[in-house]
């Protein structure tokens, strides 16, 4: 079985997981915490970060390339869509999520929100947070635009977008960074994707120390 | 024909044009500095990010999206390897560089050394500076450390993970961040590069304004 090197909070893991239980790829979870720079998980990936797949031989490293090598292996439920366009349009929405989002949203809240209360034992920079959520803002909004022309984020079909945006998301709303407020569109598309048997597992679980916010897990919300 | 929306120091831009010329891609260049935020360009790409690709009705945005673009409609010279495995260590190095070297070393030196030069008149923080060197001394080492095991950067054939990498290096190495002494397999590895006639295009390019050092466009160096 493939051992996926992960912790809860990930949102590059929960990509993963998410897109293998669509493809029902069976994934043994290992918890591993990059922060603390473990001799043996920088031998198995030199750039020392989550998520991280082996099986035997095989160790696959970045989310994008490890969604990639199922894409390509596993025939079940294509999560890319069908032509070159379509894919090259769904690439560019990961991108966007796992890079823009990231780096404006899901970063700045792990880090004030789970690192500085579990590791560092520091106060949250409010200004950063109060940035974090207004980008949460903008980001919400685009995805309104997009969901009002499109029926999944990257065109009719669900896919590898909907499970990036999903994963980022998710922690985000963890961290309590997300108000849905004045989102339906938004709303309604991650309500769908929050009662799927292949994302709940995700949202059951708990960083420990630290409750996520109580709408957090609820369809209705 | 395509036409391609890019600065010359974009480092994503410059790996799409060469994935481009060693296809045999015809491109048509429109310089586009993002920082100057055009309406027109924001229209194109909502996240406002050099490079875009565009032909008719097909808007092309993101270098790893543009880039499998092409590798699936263009089979003349595959640039990802044969197997699901070869790809994935291909795209586990493409990342490393576009994200990982951009983020260390690229995108500090584009900040002190180009922006504030020419566009905010501000003089380079030599603490910053010192930093992205030291980082791509690190990452030098790596390249040293993949050569000596394979010929090329993710294995025995010249690929993407390749043309990732000379795509940041000759953007550090114009800004001056880059010192090749102690290196010699990576620099036996750039200068084989550096005389391939789809790639020395791009380094006869200027930025106005701001000269590189006499040794970057040199195949002795
Ligand atoms: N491009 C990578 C990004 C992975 C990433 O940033 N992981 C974070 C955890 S969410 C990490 O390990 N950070 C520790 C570090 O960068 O040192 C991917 O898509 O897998
Ligand atoms: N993931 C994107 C990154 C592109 C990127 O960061 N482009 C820079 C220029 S080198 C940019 O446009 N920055 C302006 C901005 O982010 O506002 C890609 O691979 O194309």
């Amino acid at each position: 079985m493939w051992r996926l090197f992960q912790y809860p909070l990930c949102p590059f893991s929960r990509k993963v997981r998410f897109a293998c239980a669509v493809k029902a790829v069976p994934v043994e979870l290992v918890l591993e915490k990059p922060w603390e720079r473990r001799d043996e998980f920088a031998a198995l990936n030199p750039a020392g970060q989550t998520p991280v797949m082996q099986k035997g031989e095989i160790t696959l490293i970045d989310s994008a390339a490890i969604c990639d090598y199922f894409e390509e292996t596993v025939d079940r439920v294509p999560l890319l869509g069908s032509g070159p366009e379509d894919r090259a349009e769904a690439r560019r929405l990961i991108a966007w999520f796992d890079q823009k989002f990231y780096a404006e949203v899901t970063a700045p809240l792990l880090s004030e929100r789970m690192y500085k209360r579990l590791y560092s034992k520091q106060a949250p920079d409010a200004g950063a947070v109060r940035t974090a959520s207004r980008n949460a803002e903008g980001h919400l909004d685009y995805l309104d635009f997009l969901l009002d022309r499109r029926r999944w984020l990257s065109g009719p079909a669900f896919g590898l977008a909907d499970i990036a945006a999903a994963a980022q998301i998710s922690v985000a709303d963890y961290l309590g960074g997300i108000d849905w407020d004045g989102h339906e569109p938004a709303r309604i598309w991650y309500s769908a994707l929050k009662s799927r048997p292949t994302f709940r597992p995700l949202l059951a679980e708990r960083m420990e120390g630290l409750p996520p916010p109580s709408h957090y897990d609820k369809l209705d919300f």
